[in-house]
């Protein structure tokens, strides 16, 4: 399996993590995004939206999005729930991942690390959207080990990529407790 | 089951039609999410995201998240394919639609449908990003019936929620002439 991606982006090291994680073999594709590599012919080939994450199986097929990827991945492994209900949490987790939590402290990290905006700058609805989010991670977090009961999932590999790293968005994890005791499970977990 | 839904929201929607489709037994109630019906205390309870549409199941236990959801509900029927790879790919535009799709052409009808704004107000970014996502599907629906492979999946059921009202966001399909045919094919299948 050949893994596209660019190395400092949290949607990219979910597929890295899950793939070292379940030991899977693969060769890593540095792709600089910033530079248009994403947005060669030959990358739109495989992947028509133009981002990475991008895996290419050992027989050629491509699949894009991180958190379908890493459902792939892990399929038939102790990071999807067996049963069809606590999956379906999962999947809750992952869908609201890329709808309510990636689009305000993803995008408000990539404003200031790499547009180099000042925090003072950041669009002040993102950043109150993205402290609602790791307010209702903090809830459940204080209510469960990870964030579908007491063992991890994929869900905690998905918010863990950007959760961890929100701090380079602005945002301070000060009077989120459990969410601080969760990045250090998870990261321990996954021996980062 | 218990469905929470607003009528007019195409995520609401994709669960109805699921529900349809498979003769799953459902209770619809009416949840009026621009007088605040997705945020008392009591949904809160169930939800802590405070959207729709969100399920109960027989036994009480809640699930979030449109795709999600549908996903739950059509395991083991034929909206899902067996084969991985495929399902994968089917996933693959599943989080492509909630966060390429979703984000401008069902916002932009929100915005002309529910805040009344003209298409001239409208965020040009957005709506460019929307035209985008509709390209990319046309790329796709070109090549085959429906968006993985031959047959339709919830990657149809969840794109063609906004994709069928798009012209109520300022979206024309003259140009698309793949997707138009797409979703009357669709239409049929559901009977809608």
């Amino acid at each position: 399996m050949k893994i596209y991606g660019d190395s400092n982006s949290g949607n990219c090291q979910k597929v890295k993590w899950v793939s070292d994680h379940l030991s899977l073999p693969y060769a890593w594709i540095e792709v600089d995004t910033m530079k248009g590599g994403s947005r060669t012919p030959e990358f739109l080939k495989l992947n028509g939206a133009g981002q990475v994450p991008l895996v290419v199986l050992d027989d050629g097929r491509p699949l894009a999005q991180s958190n379908a990827i890493i459902r792939y991945l892990a399929r038939d492994s102790s990071l999807i729930p067996q049963s069809p209900y606590l999956a379906a949490k999962m999947d809750e987790w992952l869908f609201w991942e890329q709808y309510s939590h990636e689009p305000y402290i993803a995008v408000c990290r990539f404003q200031m690390v790499y547009l180099k905006k000042s925090l003072g700058d950041l669009d002040t609805d993102k950043v109150k959207r993205g402290y609602a989010a790791l307010a209702l991670m903090e809830h459940q977090l204080h209510a469960t080990a990870f964030l579908v009961g007491n063992s991890m999932t994929l869900a905690d590999v998905s918010l863990l990529a950007y959760t961890r790293v929100a701090h380079e968005g602005g945002f301070h994890l000060d009077g989120y407790a459990s969410v601080r005791r969760w990045i250090g499970a998870c990261e321990k977990h996954l021996k980062l």
